[in-house]
């Protein structure tokens, strides 16, 4: 793989950056093919957001770290693009929680678990990392994409499913699981099904999840109840709507043809 | 790589089914893994204009059609996505439109040419094939990104560039030539820079465009001349993006969260 040679002062820097992360996730095994596709998909409406954190994203973090901190089993889920994109953020989120991680693949393969065991490890080698053997099944998934590990997400209350399949997350909430997700894709199924549905590139949202940890954990428990209480994740998503169609419509009437920057 | 298995009654069917073919297409050298990421932009736009060939799209391949009649030498660019999706289509729009083809690659590389004419010859043996042995240069594109043949994009007046980087859109525009491009993103760089844009699916355009060439080829040129003129490629690519804005004001105010369907 060759190195990344782009200049800081590119305009496209930072989607280049990641672009090349998850290239060498893929070389390294960590990565399905079809990471790198939903990997796209997440660019495109990080585009329609205007690539930064809107106001309704703020809101569901503070919503899912008042549950989470809440929580008595909490985890933290890892697929193959959350260990190419936010390794190290990973593990300081689980830590600022007390929460236990767990690799948990659409596509598993052993060599893919153990690839991301791997990269974690290289952030902290003492990590705890659950679902390399994992025993138990979430109910209506076919065999691999059910296996969960019976200490991690199969006995959680709150689980957080990052860049998730529709599927499972459903799965999830079928179970009985606080299901919290990070998707860019508002209409996404996961983000249609979740408790709690995190509009943000999983790259801004984990670095002011782990904040947030950190300001919250002193809270009166009532303090974190009532955040929960009042969140509402119906009109958030259409929030996220309305600030994409907003964008869209300003766009559209500015107009877009042979203008330099948008 | 594994077949394909997912059964035609897949509400996602035909979605899996053009992504298996992208990676199989990556299997085969065809594609480069930023293809892949590509694809992926272009599916969550496809999913926002609603998977269907919308009317300002359908008015874009009208014009661009009557200029590629128009034009004295056409060419249609093929690079790895298009090899991947519509490599027989291509082939068949060539002919209806008695344009050259050019194989055109952002990520150059000998093999990936070479696999790329390999697979188009399984469609017609006979085909001519320009950009294997390019030796001129787009000005102001590095080396590797600017080579066009001598006897296709080098000479042509009209070009038909789909999916394509809109530096290299951009600087064809620069060049003098009349550029068409089919992206679904309206707010790419190419989308923005290219003559005519067509926001659309390749899948679903070129075939439709092979129907247009076929039905406007015996047409006056008198007639094919006021189509291009009427063409505002500014107002098509405002009217996009509020057909994207009114599907999601009506998403917001129907709200999406727990719903099934979309």
């Amino acid at each position: 793989m060759a190195k990344f040679f782009v200049p800081k002062s590119h305009p496209r820097y930072w989607s280049l950056y990641y672009r090349h992360k998850l290239e060498e996730a893929l070389e390294k095994g960590i990565l399905a093919t079809a990471g790198l596709i939903a990997h796209g998909r997440g660019e495109a409406f990080d585009y329609l957001i205007g690539e930064t954190t809107i106001e309704p994203a703020e809101k569901a973090m503070k919503a899912a770290i008042a549950k989470l901190l809440l929580a008595e089993h909490p985890v933290l889920s890892v697929n193959g693009n959350v260990a190419a994109l936010v390794p190290k953020e990973t593990i300081e989120l689980a830590k600022a929680l007390n929460a236990k991680l767990e690799i948990n693949l659409f596509y598993r393969t052993e060599e893919r678990v153990r690839a991301i065991a791997e990269e974690l490890k290289k952030y902290d080698p003492e990590i705890e990392l659950l679902g390399i053997n994992p025993t138990k099944r979430i109910p209506n998934l076919e065999s691999e994409r059910g296996k969960v590990d019976e200490n991690g997400i199969w006995k959680a209350d709150v689980v957080v499913v990052p860049l998730e399949d529709g599927d499972r997350t459903e799965a999830l909430v079928k179970m009985g699981k606080f299901v919290i997700t990070v998707d860019l894709n508002p209409l996404s199924r996961s983000a249609r099904m979740a408790d709690i549905t995190i509009v943000d590139n999983i790259v801004r949202a984990y670095p002011r999840m782990i904040e947030l940890a950190k300001e919250m954990r002193e809270l009166p428990r009532k303090e974190l109840e009532k955040i929960v209480a009042e969140y509402d994740n119906g009109k958030i998503l259409s929030d996220v709507l309305i600030h994409m169609k907003s964008r869209l419509e300003k766009l559209a009437e500015e107009g877009v043809w042979r203008r330099e920057n948008l």
